[in-house]
């Protein structure tokens, strides 16, 4: 080993994911195997992502890491876990330049400090635990030369956050739940990477939630043991949906991938509802999700005749008629899927009908008057301008959607929107100034 | 037949019901014949109860029928189906003392009037058409002499509306879905009569509601045509359930009831939101089910330890943890159950525990400030008195529910309280000042 004083250090950065065909339910809580399938969307790193540095150093004295500049514990069992699983894979490390040659053993002594930061707000319930335990397993896989691909590093993540599997890749991601009793072939594989499908544009609206709610984890383990539906959901629906979803990927069926992410969003809080006692995450003091839920079902729904125009008013058809009696017609435009929390996410078609989406949503939720734009709709707002808006003028002029009857206004139900859309998976940075430790003390920066 | 003049008359009184196990989805949309058995309790009539007159004269030139005192038509496919089954039971009747007699062929050609009067508001989602019906089906068969049973009546009153065939029995009643295609063994069954359990109090939260709810007619064609978990509840869950309800009533098993009742609602409204589009019953626009539901679940679970009072803090130990901790210790005090409105039903195990309910609600819910306590608290309003609640003073001076952590007073969420019993099937008004047709016109009084 080299003399005392070097730093090694490897960033990273890694995406956020949002299941389509929804994670809920474990088999193993140690282990973190899931009771089903899953599939998930990835997240333009650009809009949401975490960036992470690792650093090892003979002078560091114990395993230390900062998460959005703040000294967090590593004593927990997931990150003990993740920290186990990585240094047994640990490779030789030779860095002639630098003098830096590290032995495969050696790995098992030294000390690690890691940094860590998310480019969106770590409590908004946008998966940030995803992010960050890929992007830590990500980057602490190649500090340490260790040659596992990324589905064999996915089941590592795995056992930080189970979602985080699923961001060690972009485009279209598959959680497969396994059978193994040590989950060794419980990990990820990417369906189709982000080039398959990039028409599509992802708006999330973020909404602040005033009231708890149930952790997933705690909520997953009274699903699993109360829930008389979650068993039929994991064993009979699941299997079949994610058939079908890997076909609607495949073949860029928009409308049937809107039915099923829809669906099984819904199916997810079904069986969150069917949970004693009861878990509510659609259920907000200010109603956002079902008026969302709604005005996309609506739409969903009145642009089954697009002959007439989008803006033609169905609203009399849509309320009630509509479900029942025209579901083999409707040319769907947007779908919405809501996880454990409050945030509602939106995949529109396509940018046209994206823009239209932005009109309508706000339309319904519009900033309060004294906001900037600019801030309450973030990431790729360049959206903005396909829908006809440059500012709160172009918003207050918005007319309501002809679909929604009575609809009303509701300024201040959401905290602000961001435009994305299907983004890569984890990625290196070579660039030295985007490190978040300094490379001579390995302290943030 | 005797002369033109005479107006034979009947009537009777015909109780509401709510059900501890639902009944949604149908197998055959005519017939009305359901997915699954259920199980209701009966209200008791003083409180909430249809009055229907029925009578025949050789006068009438037409089937007519006024409800609350307005005509409307008869012509609708629900009520043809029950005048058309019950037309077909009738037998000759004579009165000598009045000089009728009328031969069983006559009644093909005899035409009725109908009016129908309901001691609550109509509109207020109270199960106004399962009392409806049955009373329509149980005074006709009164009026015509038939000789059917109670059970028999039911699967004509089912072909009306469905939850209107467990309306013909007080207590606890069971609709047997059954086997046969033509319907005939899909009736109700009394399991036990409304004084096995009489200490009961079963206390509703009507609640005006702004939205326009899916009907249930729709919402259930709905659910049995896009849920994939309703066949399952239906097939697997609620076999299961119904033995163990049955076992509950049965012994009286107030935790195991209410363990059902509660999970059974939740399960019923989880099916509704795995509907494509989804339903949301449980979801108005002041969350006012949420709030009922969480103060029940807190009470429920904190009355787990009944040796340090029930109003001792568990406030943190309630939130969250208790579900899955401590189960099987608790000491349920109330159930409660939705069906597909807004209004809430909630079934107490005693008086005491109907009394610390009142105050908890009233604590929630407040009537306005110059609100008359008699007309917000309706039905058996004695539960005031055991509340130590005289007028409005005393409802503002009510502590908080000390296991619901930071508890608001939502003034104006509920119209009013109606606080009712198990109560008895129908019955026959002898008393013919009560009657709502004029004895010699056979017009609405």
């Amino acid at each position: 080993m080299a003399e005392k004083t070097w730093v090694r250090m490897v960033t990273a950065q890694t995406p956020t994911n949002i299941a389509v065909i929804k994670y809920w339910g474990k088999r193993d809580e140690t282990l973190i195997l899931p009771v089903n399938d899953s599939i998930s969307v990835t997240l333009d790193p650009a809009h949401l992502c975490t960036t992470t540095t690792v650093a090892v150093s003979p002078s560091f004295d114990q395993d230390r890491m900062w998460l959005n500049g703040k000294e967090i514990s590593l004593s927990g069992g997931r990150y003990q876990n993740c920290l186990r699983e990585i240094r047994a894979r640990a490779c030789e490390v030779e860095d002639k330049e630098k003098g830096i040659k590290i032995a495969k053993k050696d790995w098992e002594k030294l000390h690690l400090h890691v940094a860590s930061y998310n480019n969106f707000p770590t409590a908004a319930g946008l998966a940030s635990s995803a992010a960050g335990f890929a992007c830590l397993v990500f980057a602490l896989a190649k500090l340490m030369n260790a040659k596992e691909d990324n589905s064999e590093l996915s089941a590592i993540a795995r056992q930080g956050s189970g979602s985080a599997c699923r961001s060690l890749f972009g485009g279209f991601v598959k959680w497969i739940m396994g059978k193994a009793e040590d989950g060794s072939d419980s990990l990820a594989v990417q369906l189709v990477d982000e080039k398959h499908w990039d028409e599509l544009v992802i708006i999330i609206a973020v909404v602040s939630s005033r009231q708890k709610e149930t952790s997933s984890t705690t909520g997953m383990r009274d699903s699993v043991e109360t829930s008389l539906l979650l068993q039929h959901r994991a064993k009979e629906v699941v299997p079949k949906r994610i058939k079908q979803m890997e076909e609607a990927i495949k073949n860029r069926d928009f409308g049937s991938f809107a039915q099923l992410t829809c669906a099984d969003s819904n199916q997810f809080h079904a069986v969150c509802l069917d949970t004693s006692p009861p878990i509510f995450y659609m259920n907000d003091t200010s109603h956002r999700q079902v008026k969302i839920i709604s005005c996309v079902e609506k739409w969903n729904c009145s642009a089954g005749t697009p002959q007439v125009g989008l803006f033609v008013c169905f609203s009399l058809f849509c309320l009630g008629q509509c479900a029942s009696h025209s579901r083999s017609l409707t040319l769907k435009q947007v779908a919405y899927t809501f996880d454990a929390g409050p945030n509602a996410v939106l995949i529109a078609h396509n940018r046209k009908a994206a823009a239209q989406l932005m009109q309508k949503l706000l339309f319904c939720f519009p900033p309060s008057s004294d906001a900037d734009l600019n801030s309450y709709v973030i990431g790729d707002n360049s959206i903005l301008k396909d829908a006809g808006i440059e500012d709160i003028k172009d918003v207050e002029a918005l007319p309501p959607p002809p679909e929604i009857k009575d609809a009303q206004r509701c300024k201040g139900d959401v905290s602000y929107f961001i435009c994305t859309k299907p983004g890569r998976g984890p990625a290196l940075l070579s660039d030295e100034s985007q490190a978040l430790l300094h490379p001579e003390t390995g302290l943030p920066k």
